[in-house]
């Protein structure tokens, strides 16, 4: 079984793999041990069916689509027909079945896609953790592996990821609000692809942040995130094939390289010498408004405000139903003014000017995703402490991106034998196909320092 | 002196007529008792050397621009170079003459317009009456005429609608948020068109409602209108000409015919006639959702919030320079919180689309402007209770089509011997082509029935 999303595709297309097959091995992975609490409910059945569809179109002579009943997940906030959308939250057992797909789940459906469940998150998308009071806290497959130790798969999307990451989907719709793809791709040695927001369309999904949720996905490669991207946001990505030689990226002095540890250090500087051996320019430069974003939320943040919008009225009905956790952080809205609100849109507008200004000329910024590796599930579910502090560590670079209104590729650049660690290609809004061109001539300079992203179940 | 901007200019252009000669009595205008309190600062020596650079390019056979030297005033929120902007307000009396231009300006600029001063208006743009107690309140010089009564100019643009009506001006640059360029327009017997918000440029002028504001013009026809927002908007206006015959417009049954004075009823109805017979087709509808906008900001305004935001720190330091009246409704935003902002927020942008679905198939909705001519100013200046119940029926109409995000044009419908009408001919976002191309129709249409625009100076 290839692990490449485009390559499949092709081998169904090309007679050499029936979709049933290997819809029938996607099934298998979901309910194997990798797996495990990956899924809040699964739809195999409507998969299995239409994947025998494609088989039936292949055998007809019919042309296929572009995804040809590839196993999808979906983050359990985007609405399919038919099934309730709950935010992996006890608070939304009253959900009702959705009355139509989502919008992004109608773009994934037109391309062929067999949707194979609603995945576990961290509760309405908060934390970039991943734990999950409720349906529990999928393990992250990668790290289990290489110490056995059950780590964090990262959030929100940890049970996408870990779908992915455990073979049994070859792609997950999530979403990104602070870092929600980035980060479980980084810490599963899988690519997010965090579009521009306008990009892609959020209609019958619950919101967190209505300024900054992206929808989006992550997938085992580059070439597939592209796939994704332009199926998602009904467009056709502009690739130059620009050789490394011919791009100038920029590594920023402030915030970004604080506080990393050995492991992500280590592949960090590696990838630079690779990508500046393979004739890319990389300066080192000073990207001073990173500094500003602590003085712009000094009185409130976006999702705090528009969270506890969503959310007060069910708060006042069933709070006890919500993850403390969480319900803490949406509070952190509850005493916001108006004023206050727009002081940070409107700060936000007038930053979003400066960063710009500082990006000018660069093909894209490179950062480490996350400056640590998966730290361990259970000191983080014992303390709300350490709980918060490495939240707020995982979310600190990739969340930059979203207040930039910006896009953002992570994808791995480790190697087999250490912890996964993502590398983040960053820039402002609209610089998408820039993004992906250079995220594709990277992963191909990366390629052979490393081994292919790990497929548990295929091992 | 012909009162159509276009042909003015076509005039200088023929050498018929001297651009200074023509900013002379523009000047002669702006110091007579037609325009007394228009104006709270002017540039006429500048205005007349550009008037007398434009005499000399045409002496030279050079080309002219389309405005050709032609003398436009300015509401006192948008920056001109040089000069401080104060919105009228002694608050601002630290005000910095302003370093550029702001992009309005720079637009009429480049179209070769001669600025001749900053207006005076409702201090902050806040009412749509037009009463200011720091510079006095200009009268309406239209009506002045009729009954000799000391009558109200419409807010908030009321000195550049004065400067219009008082032949100081050949066009005003202003702003509406909620009615601020129709209003006065109406009262004085004006053409006002407010532009669908996105069209035209805000940098560098002093907000009221960043989700509302819109920077537009007062003129003295639709053609000038139609000009100066292609001037405003950099974009070229399609007209099709359609005739009347060939047009739907629709009468809304809710709220817009409500508390008609005999005057206002007599000229709506008149003119709806009048329309008919020229063969427009003409509806009377249900608009449902007119009836909903009361709830929708029965938690708080978005101008509330959005002023409390920009003005609260200079309240904190400097209130009793304030009109009373205005940090009033700037306060009812202070305790306004996020989420209800939100609330609002998201409640018009589904509002906006039953509002969509309602409208759906018509070239324009036809309206009375304002629902009672200008009242006198005394009354007014001495109750809050007048004041503000006459503001509330003087907005009423108007501010829908900002909730709308939509577009507006308010053109004569009276007769000379009746207080001047306005007919509101207002759309959904981006007609704006549409509700142009229907106007100039609709002006044709009336032209027979009534006299030009008044223009005092000039009787």
């Amino acid at each position: 079984m290839t692990h490449d999303l485009t390559g499949t595709a092709d081998a169904v297309r090309a007679g050499a793999a029936s979709a049933t097959g290997l819809m029938q091995a996607s099934i298998e992975a979901a309910n194997g041990s990798a797996c495990t609490r990956a899924f809040v409910r699964t739809f195999f059945e409507s998969a299995l069916t239409q994947a025998m569809a494609v088989d039936l179109q292949l055998e007809a002579g019919l042309p296929l689509p572009p995804l040809a009943g590839l196993a999808i997940s979906v983050k359990d906030l985007f609405d399919v027909q038919g099934f309730p959308s709950t935010g992996a939250s006890r608070a939304m057992s009253d959900a009702k079945p959705a009355e139509r797909d989502c919008l992004a789940v109608q773009r994934l459906r037109r391309a062929g896609a067999a949707l194979i469940g609603h995945c576990n998150m961290s509760e309405f998308a908060f934390s970039g953790v991943g734990i999950n009071p409720h349906y529990g806290t999928p393990r992250n497959p990668v790290t289990l592996k290489l110490d056995k130790k059950p780590r964090i798969p990262g959030g929100s999307t940890s049970g996408g990821a870990v779908s992915v990451a455990g073979g049994a989907a070859w792609a997950t719709l999530g979403s990104d609000t602070g870092g929600s793809i980035r980060i479980p791709a980084a810490l599963q040695g899988l690519v997010g692809f965090k579009n521009t927001k306008r990009l892609t369309p959020l209609d019958g999904a619950i919101p967190l942040s209505q300024s900054l949720d992206t929808a989006c996905a992550i997938t085992l490669s580059v070439r597939d995130a592209v796939l994704l991207h332009e199926i998602l946001s009904d467009t056709r990505v502009q690739l130059t094939h620009r050789p490394l030689r011919q791009r100038r990226f920029a590594v920023a002095r402030e915030l970004m390289q604080d506080g990393m540890d050995a492991t992500v250090a280590t592949a960090f500087e590696r990838t630079l010498a690779q990508l500046r051996e393979a004739g890319a320019q990389i300066e080192e430069i000073s990207i001073g408004p990173l500094l500003e974003l602590g003085k712009l939320l000094a009185r409130g943040s976006l999702p705090a405000a528009e969270s506890w919008a969503w959310h007060r009225q069910r708060i006042s009905e069933r709070e006890a139903d919500y993850d403390p956790r969480v319900v803490q952080r949406i509070r952190t809205g509850e005493h916001m003014s108006a004023a206050d609100y727009i002081d940070v849109v409107n700060g936000r507008s007038a930053w979003i000017t400066r960063m710009q200004a500082a990006l000018q000329g660069v093909d894209a910024v490179l950062s480490p995703t996350v400056p640590i590796v998966a730290p361990e599930i259970a000191p983080l579910v014992a303390s709300d402490e350490h709980f918060f502090a490495a939240n707020s560590l995982l979310l600190r670079n990739t969340a930059v991106v979203n207040m930039l209104d910006g896009c953002a590729l992570s994808l791995p650049c480790h190697t087999s034998r250490e912890m996964p660690v993502g590398l983040m290609v960053w820039n402002t809004a609209l610089q998408d196909d820039t993004v992906l061109d250079a995220g594709l001539q990277i992963e191909a300079a990366l390629a052979p320092h490393r081994q292919p992203p790990a497929l548990v179940a295929a091992t």
